[in-house]
């Protein structure tokens, strides 16, 4: 569906220049490299504006920095050029295939309680006293277990494995071979034989509003209590996070890394890719962890906006000073 | 369901303080913040025993340190709090939901053989000569591929794959998303093409009695022989392990830890998260791998009870001496 | 199915030695532990022909080197010992089960295209407009999305998920767990209200021929363009590749390693396992990088042949000299 640029001006804010570009229609949204004349483009800074121009984009959203010159294009005119092409890409894509209902092969229990629009695709299992909330759609071959509450408007991809006893909020997606509320890593050695016996995980999974679950990641329930992964935070694929783990809200956190049990992320850190959270540690509020860093057991990080990188994970600036001492050092010895 | 506090501690061996408390009752267990009247919960040292008195839980499972002094609340007291309250959650838990048979939408085999009291869940697959021992659990969408063997007593929970010629032992519990048996990573370069073509991975993999294993793992089968999982080795999440490695009995590996094609792992050894082994490694009986070390290929390790670290790992003794002296080198520059 | 050494010999270009040999029979490869008469084994080097010659094997595949001195079993002496044994058990491997046509239980789009031959196992699910190739195979429980092609002789495993518009080459073979086309990680925070929202992800994901992905991978679809893994690339499990990331020609990456958004990495590069790329980086062609190393965002690793190790990488010889003084200024303080 193709819209006005006045039409897309007005739903994100932005300027129009030149305004006699105001009937133009643009229908989709690409990369600099792929746009064609039906498409909208951003830049964030003056460096790609000639790249941006150059293209065949039908017009180009950007900052104040580029209204200098003349104008080869129109141009949408924002504070932040980047969000509000996010933003015009939600107004521009297309509304999905309906799906609504619960396919014929899907195994749905008789208590269980779906919302208005809500759909389950074929050969999905969904337990006894689930709820799932308005358009929620579930993929294929998901296995949905009892008790578990899905709210509204989320999307569950296929082949995703959801524990017992798990809650989740609004606008929740979770991406296809994820596993939530699985049990805990909790195992007690027999001082006498030597065995390991299972430690009860018995607890449960809470997930808030607006969450982003990446591929294949595991989150597991409480132990005896409560995981709880707050409003807003976004993991990319192959995140492992354990038992009793406390995450902020919009936390966000790439791919593979790995938070041990009974840790608390604060609200609005970034964490790196492959980075590891030992057990019963503390991170602050808007602490960055860089990738690959580690963070020993029970420690405290703190410092909003600070980086730290490295194992044990010290702050940025230490820890190039000793790669570069490190450097010296075996340079001296040539 | 609810027991007396003279049943429980006849149950796990434990003294009863006072003894008049002999007939209260107790129906579950809990953590010291969500414990009710109803609840049981444990300490393992004097520290944590004024906020178990504290709590609201009806008694508490207790070492001899806590018989001092006047009794607020009935103890039990035992050699080792924490086992004995593994055995209470595991006396006390529910019996698990009925779900005997096959559920009628999976496909079952004509030859598979399902022991007394064995479940096979929605949509799932049983492939052919497969055997699955008496009260094992197969939960949905899982695919068992032809002559895999599973003992009596197990749980495979949803998603889980299983590949040909799998053998599993006796109350083996595997998680949601694991893959079992898969074909190990073998490639053979021609160097005329530098193309690879694939080695056979045509062995098995084979799990003993007692094994844990969690969400999203992956165990490779053998190359030409067998990969071995011996008793009672638990595996967190996300846990890779390449073709023809032999892991010793009673090991724990934290999630996202990998070990490489070969490598053999001694009993009772504990290995952290993110812990990276390569090729044809040996760790002897009894060591202990920190969080995110990595052992070379070929490398052996040995000590019981030492603690090894960083990557090449070494003895954290060392490991830590040379972070000191890195540290010192960065001040001095300064 | 048994072959003569003969046959076996012409297949492989090998020299049977001694020829008188010819009519002996084998039908199937094996190790040295476990090889029998009926087995051939393979040595690369002169160091293990004494076992391979004790063995019970019917026949050795080996070089020139084992052609001195008195021949106790029949040889067949080859340049490239190690890939003639892999083309050999691809000569002896059985034809596997016939398992033609679409299961009962599968649900396939009526606008989905299979090749001759192809099939599609229990409970699998294929949408509208996606096509198949001659003599694929998809396995139990796979999710594939509309508008997927994937090509002829391809082994797609159990509980496979694929999403929307990714296409797939000739002969790729997917183990289970794998997710091939998920959402990139791109989220847009707004400047006023820090809570962050989604970039687009709405790319392809594009797979060459000759392709192995490895159990529980993830490789996500690019944002705006496509994901790129050319012919030949061969994935061990829990590999991820991130957004926008072009992996080049006969790429070897071990388990566990991650490549974020934007990445590329050239022909022929080797990499370890639970190596971390960060995004927009450039391997150059025929890089080897060691396990776990880490490359920070941006940078450009350039060297054929080279092995880079450490985390910021750099060459193993300046990281092993590092090391060395590190360990000496350890020791000085001591």
């Amino acid at each position: 569906m193709r819209h006005t640029l006045r039409e897309i001006a007005e739903r994100i804010n932005a300027k129009l220049v030149p305004d006699s570009a105001a009937k133009q229609e643009v229908g989709g949204i690409a990369s600099l490299e792929s746009a064609g004349p039906n498409d909208l483009v951003f830049v964030e800074s003056a460096k790609f504006l000639d790249a941006a121009l150059a293209s065949r984009a039908g017009a180009i959203i950007a900052g104040e920095f580029a209204v200098n010159g003349s104008v080869a294009k129109p141009l949408l005119i924002v504070d932040q050029p980047r969000l509000a092409f996010v933003r015009v890409a939600t107004f521009l894509q297309e509304p999905r295939e309906a799906q609504i209902g619960v396919h014929p092969t899907a195994v749905v229990h008789p208590n269980a309680k779906l919302g208005l629009g809500a759909s389950v695709g074929p050969h999905s299992t969904v337990g006894d006293a689930v709820t799932i909330g308005a358009r929620t759609r579930i993929g294929a071959n998901c296995s949905i277990a009892t008790r578990v509450a899905i709210g509204a408007g989320c999307t569950i991809e296929s082949n995703v494995s959801i524990y017992s006893h798990t809650t989740i909020g609004d606008r929740v997606h979770v991406h296809s071979g994820a596993v939530l509320g699985s049990d805990g890593f909790g195992f007690v050695p027999d001082r006498k034989t030597g065995h390991y016996e299972k430690f009860p995980q018995i607890g449960r999974l809470q997930i808030g509003d607006d969450v982003e679950i990446g591929a294949n990641c595991t989150i597991d329930r409480g132990a005896l209590d409560a995981t709880i992964i707050a409003r807003g935070v976004k993991l990319d694929n192959m995140v492992h996070i354990g038992h009793n783990v406390q995450i902020g809200e919009d936390v966000v956190i790439a791919a593979q890394t790995g938070i041990s049990g009974s840790s608390t992320i604060g609200d609005k850190c970034i964490i790196g890719g492959q980075v590891g959270i030992a057990d019963h540690v503390t991170i602050e509020s808007g602490v960055i962890l860089g990738a690959q860093c580690g963070v020993p057991s029970g420690k405290i990080i703190r410092g909003a906006g600070v980086v730290f990188w490295g194992t044990p994970a010290r702050p940025i600036k230490q820890h190039l000073k000793e790669l570069a001492a490190l450097a010296r050092a075996a340079k001296s010895k040539e």
